[in-house]
C-alpha cells in the first residue's frame, strides 16, 4: 500500500536561505516551487533519488507565509528542523479508508491538493509515534 | 557526493512496540535487528523501497539502552519523533572530508561502524537547519 518515502518535510524560517543551504552543502537543486495559500506555506522540493515504484524521494522545504499556519506554529513551539515524512501510495483515497478503518485519525478526508500536483492526507503524530505521516499520490 | 536518502531514524521508548505498530498500520517488515553498544542503542531496520543508485531506503528505528545515551537523552528532551535523516554516500570518507573543508562540524573522523555493517559520520544539526544529519556508506 505504501511503496516508497515519498519526501522528507523540513521547516525553516527563510526558504530561499535554506535552499542555498542544501544546494551548497549537499548539491540538490529545487526542481518544483509553490505557494499553498491554504496551508501558508511557500515550500521548495528537492529531487534526491529514483525509486523503484517508478517516482522518487524528495526533501521538502517549507517556510511559512504567516505566523499562525501549522508551520508558523511548528517552527514557534519545536524551531527548525524535521516536519513530517511522507509516504508514497498509489491509491491515497484508498489508504486513508484503510487507516480509517483501523481506528486511526486521518486529518484530511477527503485527501487534499498537496505539492506538484498531487494529493494527501496525514496521520496524526500522536497515533504514529510522535512522526507526523503524510500519504500522497502523484497523479 | 550523495546519492539517497538512506534512511529516516526515528526514536522510540519501546522498540518491540513501535516494530509491531509499523507492521500493523504500514505493513513495513524488520529486515536487520542489531544492539549498538557503543552508542546505546537498540535498532532495527526496516526497508522500504529500492533507490536508484543500487540500494535502498529505509526507516531506523531506535531504542535507548541507557538513560544517558544520544538516543535516551532526544528522547528525554524532544520525545519520540523523528530523531536524524541519512544520506547515502558511494564514499564516507571522501564526503567527511569535503564537509570538512567547508568548516563544517563533522562528528565522527574517522566514519564509524553503524547499522547494517555500514560506516558513517554526523553532521550537527546547528549547521544544517536544524536536522541530524547522517552520512552512510555500505560497503
Amino acid at each position: 500500500m505504501l511503496t516508497r518515502v515519498d519526501h522528507i518535510g523540513i521547516a525553516c524560517t527563510d526558504l530561499n536561505q535554506a535552499i542555498q543551504f542544501h544546494r551548497n552543502a549537499y548539491g540538490f537543486e529545487v526542481c518544483y516551487r509553490e505557494i499553498n495559500d491554504e496551508q501558508g506555506v511557500d515550500e521548495a522540493m528537492l529531487r534526491i533519488n529514483g525509486t523503484d515504484d517508478g517516482h522518487a524521494t524528495y526533501l521538502q522545504l517549507l517556510s511559512p507565509t504567516r505566523p499562525n499556519s501549522p508551520v508558523g506554529k511548528f517552527l514557534a513551539s519545536r524551531g527548525e528542523g524535521v516536519h513530517h515524512i511522507a509516504f508514497g501510495t498509489p491509491d491515497v483515497d484508498a489508504a486513508a479508508a484503510a487507516f480509517l478503518d483501523r481506528g486511526m485519525r486521518v486529518l484530511f478526508t477527503p485527501p487534499r491538493p498537496a505539492a506538484m500536483g498531487s494529493r494527501a492526507t496525514f496521520l496524526h503524530p500522536s497515533e504514529c509515534g510522535g512522526v507526523l505521516v503524510e500519504l500522497v499520490t502523484h497523479t
